[in-house]
């Protein structure tokens, strides 16, 4: 019997991270602050201390302590990796494809690699509590989830819009016993505010991370973020460091990486361990692919500059590929693939034509994934789901030139959740 | 770093199916038909002809087919057994717990262990499509997958009702390309009649069974069934099998195994390898447990007799534990519990004092949930987590005793689907 999946038994969940900063091709462009420091001091009193170091850390690898790897395991760590045989058939034959799958974890998605670390880290400091914010509600999760295993409490700011809208995710965020709110919420004075001037306001990630920060520092508890920064792509390069074992285990090198970027630490944390690897050969072989919605199309249309990570404007300026922080996304189904800019490491990379960036349009996206489940049974998030025309573009590539190719792609969830906006995209009766 | 997951390689699926018709304590009482013979003959002429040789075979080990085991790969088989240790301890430590985790299958439950040999054996049977129901779509969702995994077309009768109040696998369903049908349809004269009657007719299993098997029968499809009948519970036994392995790969033998009872196949499917091979040996040693909701409390108040399995009185007659074909059960969330009757092989042993039934209400068991996946996780399915009240009786018991147990379940789902039931019945806001 041919194998599908590969297993990694769980003492081989990694010991260290990977901290690609000291492998970059030239030093990461630093973090700068419009506001005379203002902004700097907000993360320094928020955010968890450990991790803010690793932020500027020189070392390539960080052990991650064994109370985290524990939890690692909680949560369904190592991941699988998974061959998809008859969705390579499907696409003519000439791709090997190889799936690391994080939607095997218990909140679905490789948001809780990181969320895990943040929320130990915020005890470290002797956090009373945890805050963050969250859209769709996949990073919702996962810091409940984390917190949950820890202990601790976590007030998840959820913008009010999708709290309304999409409520499966915070039912799981409820499940796993932390408080949600609905943001603008009554918990800040900002809050407070903006309701008392319409109680319907919808919200935005922008104020709900507004929120988090300051519930956080007015009432003693850490703030946890959970993407673009160095040492959040960092946490989840677990992922990354499994697959590499795993692909070793069987022999197999993958000719070309493939991820979505919402912030980038999906993408990083698969890429990294592997393209690190080449950064420090000083030679780079494989491709290195980046893909993203065309509804908000920052890896093929967004300018390198120095812009602000939020749209509330608190947190320090970094230089990377952006959209513009006040670009509105159109309402598109793959949340977690409407941020506006890749996180300044992988942009650093992109400016030097080491990673290649494509967008791809939602409805194409959504009918592809609808047939990579019927064949594969496995149905993606609407956010991996933008991995397959890709596929389909490397596959007739392949063709073209008589060669086959081993892709790996960053598989990073499940789309259990999303079965309603698969219903809406593919208009289901 | 201790084990908290027990993989088994994609080989080791297991090559039987195990068959405990021949080691039961006396022989199965056989179905009668109270309609000359007209019921046995829908049977032969819908239903795929090698299962129903199966139904009364003596042999105790029948083959997988390999392109069955194929699919069985396919879906995510082998599961793992899970250990639950943050919930030992949450109960004092006097249990070891391991769960048979059927919800890393793809459709989330072990549903499509015994879809996808019915699909097969009815394309044996040179069937052009295979039809079904389907309540709250468990089902439904792991005939779709089996027939998109196999290439045929399957017609899914969906209770009316469920259909509209309940879409999400019914999502799921239409994604693995099977046509879905609110049930009374207009696919069938006797759906049609209903709808004339009453367009907006919220339908009913029975019903559906009804369309399923008629369409079948007009259009040259093959009807299939998911539970009670003895060869669907030898087809899920593929979990027990492989459970079995991983215990003694880990050196345990369960003193207690338990499970829910919907209609039995889920917990046939994990304890009868285990209590066979005991009926053998003449000395039955371990404790079995059936659990089931109190609010359908055919294991606790169930009367041994012969009953019809279908209330649409199609099918022929069956010895069970029954609460009656006509008992209408509340509107419950665990919707896989709500079935009137026990499988006869199971009620057999539970009428000889072997397998020991306990109910137990909607409320308790939510609430236990949720305390189950803030300590683990991993959020059961409504039906899977009323095995949960039985480990607490049984902590309790074993702390009275003094001594420790070792405890097999099987969590027959996940509960991702059903994050909308968790809300209602623990009132989130």
């Amino acid at each position: 019997m041919e194998r599908r999946r590969i297993d990694l038994p769980e003492e081989e969940i990694p010991e260290y991270w990977y901290n690609i900063l000291p492998d970059l091709p030239e030093p990461l462009p630093p973090p700068i602050d419009p506001d005379n420091g203002r902004r700097l001091k907000l993360l320094q009193e928020v955010i968890p201390s450990r991790p803010l170091q690793f932020e500027f850390s020189s070392e390539r690898f960080i052990k991650i302590p064994e109370e985290v790897r524990e939890r690692y395991k909680q949560v369904g760590r190592p991941t699988p990796i998974i061959r998809f045989k008859r969705y390579e058939e499907y696409l003519g034959g000439w791709l090997k494809i190889y799936g690391k799958m994080e939607g095997y974890t218990y909140t679905g998605s490789h948001k809780v690699n990181s969320a895990i670390p943040w929320v130990y880290y915020a005890l470290e400091d002797g956090a009373g509590f945890v805050t963050t914010e969250t859209g769709a509600g996949q990073w919702g999760s996962a810091v409940a989830l984390a917190a949950a295993l820890f202990g601790v409490k976590a007030y998840v700011f959820m913008v009010r819009a999708s709290y309304f809208a999409k409520p499966l995710r915070r039912y799981l965020i409820q499940i796993y016993g932390a408080r949600v709110v609905p943001s603008p919420s009554d918990l800040t004075e900002f809050g407070r505010k903006l309701l008392a001037e319409n109680p319907n306001h919808p919200g935005s990630l922008g104020i709900a991370i507004t929120e988090a920060a300051t519930y956080a520092r007015e009432h003693g508890g850490k703030y946890v973020v959970g993407s673009v920064i160095n040492t959040d792509i960092m946490f989840k390069t677990v992922a990354g460091l499994e697959a590499k074992k795993q692909m070793e285990l069987i022999g197999e090198d993958p000719d070309v990486i493939i991820g979505v970027i919402g912030g980038g630490s999906n993408w990083g944390g698969l890429a990294f361990p592997f393209l690190g690897e080449e950064l420090r050969s000083g030679k780079v072989k494989r491709r290195y692919i980046a893909t993203g919605a065309l509804e908000v199309p920052k890896v093929t249309k967004g300018v390198y500059k120095y812009d602000d990570p939020d749209t509330g404007r608190l947190l320090p300026q970094l230089k990377m590929y952006t959209i513009g922080a006040d670009f509105i996304p159109p309402p598109i189904y793959a949340g977690g693939l409407r941020y506006h800019g890749v996180a300044p490491t992988i942009s650093l990379l992109m400016s030097k034509g080491i990673v290649e960036g494509r967008d791809y349009d939602q409805e194409t996206v959504f009918a592809m994934a609808q047939k990579f489940a019927e064949l594969e049974g496995y149905v993606p998030a609407p956010e991996t789901a933008h991995v397959l025309p890709a596929l389909k573009e490397l596959a007739e590539e392949a063709k073209k030139e008589g060669r086959k190719m081993t892709v790996l792609i960053s598989f990073s969830g499940h789309g259990l959740l999303d079965l309603g906006n698969y219903a809406d995209v593919l208009k289901f009766g």
